[in-house]
């Protein structure tokens, strides 16, 4: 049995679903994959509590979980600070997990909290984009130098190990890479192009049904999928930048052009495109036949089709849910533990 | 940059793609992966030839794609065995790459070719389902114990790396997994359900164009889509044997049948299906609604869908055909030799 300590950072819809699966899925791991998982800190905008003593219990981690956003450092559960330093210095994990939002201005503050794990050669695993986005040279390139495991599978296409799949294709030439990587603008267009839905009302209805970034700008200008591919990209060694990726949204589509579409049995997918042999990456809406295959991923599938010289690969899957995003948080994080502590 | 000394067993289709392909690829590889693959020994049915001096030139593997098959021994290309142990002991190869013809009955030759390589502490590769179906536990037992890479993604699916898809899965409990495992009877069937063609017409086109094995059962009998559900089920720690594995194959569908299911808009498949909580695994002809996307993966290509508490995920591209299978082969050779040499 190996233990592997680890400090949480960010503590809302996906940080919350890891905390369940450590809970529902701790024997599992210990049988199956002989790790013990510790979580030592979990922090949240109110700043890190953390425990140096001993772990925390299953039930404290259940208490965190009842506790309302933003509520950690108020909840009496351990030392509380705001400094990263303080917290990885005095729990000395083996793992940071970092979940907090995407800014992608400054990186902040998961690319501080990176940064600070890597030096101190602790590993690191993220479902956060931004400090890849802003930073990917530095930040692998810092985790191969300390020689710790970097690990940012959840941070494209959620669900499924699509970064890891491109890796296992060392021998392939990769011609292109193209993919529905948002959930959101693809249940949009799903619903316009197949349920007759106007535009506006299927964007209406995702605020609704809360699939929706706070900031919609992020799905219904393509931030969120340029991020995507800007970090598949840099994966395969190429050096794109992500104000290098045009970018075309969805919100400038007419009713008129929907309904000539419609007729000519066709649909428009928000699609990401990385053209590799021309170092180029866009994302914008693109005219496809029904009968495509990409056009037959709905909803809030995500799917990617991977063009080398010798093969020609479709992924689909059930894109970036909080719950689908913490479980290959965790399975990454037991991949990358068995490699590296046992 | 690293040196990887591989020896190659089996000189047919793959064995020939494989030395393509290294020939093609080994600027990429060494550029790219910083690694510079050198071939010290190759075998076919007539023997091994070896060299323990110098590795063989890029003249001298070019001279073997011309040569016919079971041509090495005569050759005169260097030393010559039967005796896979001084093949071994004489060049210390890094790696072993399985590329044999797959023996259901006894896993020979590469059983022992694969065994007396690991017992030496030497990196196994292998496309040869059959050692693997015998013997999973003890090959991959005694490749832990000897802590070198054992890796044999080409043995199932050959164009897609399927089993690593499956391993980073860890903190999914994995319900089922299904999929087309074998082109040739999936290329028969699109012929049959999708082009109008009789079973027999169809079955007589396949040997036509050279996609079915020697020996007709292995694909129209479902012996090698369960020799590969049986190592699925095998890789996600389920001990089930290859006879235990319930098999149909197609032979037995009659024209009355088929139109019938095509008058239903339906389709048969010859599906692998693993139920991972009964521990249970068939190959049958299974009925398909012709909208289903397993029904939609028609020729050449395969398709797996992998069934998660937390996902459903579908994942299609070319099988196992030669050069799709020995371009995974080096794909794999790749990654472990940069994960364990360099």
């Amino acid at each position: 049995m190996t233990n592997v300590r680890i400090v949480i950072a960010g503590f809302g819809n996906v940080g919350r679903g890891l905390v369940k699966l450590l809970l529902d899925k701790d024997e599992l791991i210990e049988r199956q994959h002989g790790l013990k998982i510790e979580v030592v800190g979990v922090g949240d905008s109110s700043g890190f509590v953390y425990r140096t003593d001993r772990p925390f219990t299953r039930d404290e981690l259940s208490k965190m979980l009842q506790l309302p956003r933003g509520g950690l450092a108020k909840s009496g559960m351990g030392h509380v600070t705001h400094d990263i330093c303080k917290v990885l210095d005095y729990t000395i994990p083996d793992f940071l997990i970092d979940l907090t939002p995407a800014n992608y201005e400054t990186g902040e503050p998961g690319l501080t909290y990176q940064l600070e794990a890597l030096r101190r050669g602790i590993g690191v695993i993220t479902a956060n984009k931004a400090p890849l986005v802003l930073r990917f040279r530095e930040l692998t390139g810092l985790a191969k130098r300390r020689r710790v495991p970097y690990g940012y599978r959840a941070t494209v296409f959620g669900g499924v190990p699509i970064i890891d799949v491109l890796k296992h294709l060392a021998a392939h030439s990769i011609k292109k890479v193209e993919g529905i990587l948002n959930a959101t603008t693809n249940y949009i267009l799903t619903r316009v192009f197949f349920d007759n839905y106007t535009l506006n009302d299927a964007i209406e209805e995702a605020r609704k049904i809360g699939v929706m970034e706070a900031n919609p700008a992020l799905d219904l200008e393509g931030i969120d999928a340029a991020a995507k591919i800007t970090i598949i990209a840099n994966t395969l060694g190429l050096d794109i930048a992500f104000q290098d990726v045009e970018r075309v949204g969805i919100t400038a589509l007419t009713e008129d052009y929907i309904q000539e579409l419609r007729r000519n049995k066709k649909c428009v997918k928000l699609l990401a495109v990385l053209d590799v042999e021309k170092k180029k990456a866009k994302v914008a809406p693109i005219e496809l036949d029904i009968s495509d295959d990409l056009a037959q991923v709905k909803y809030l599938l995500n799917a990617v089709r991977i063009e080398t010289d010798y093969n020609n690969i479709l992924i689909k899957g059930v894109g970036g849910g909080p719950l689908e995003t913490a479980v290959n948080v965790l399975s990454e994080l037991i991949e990358l533990a068995q490699r590296w502590l046992s």
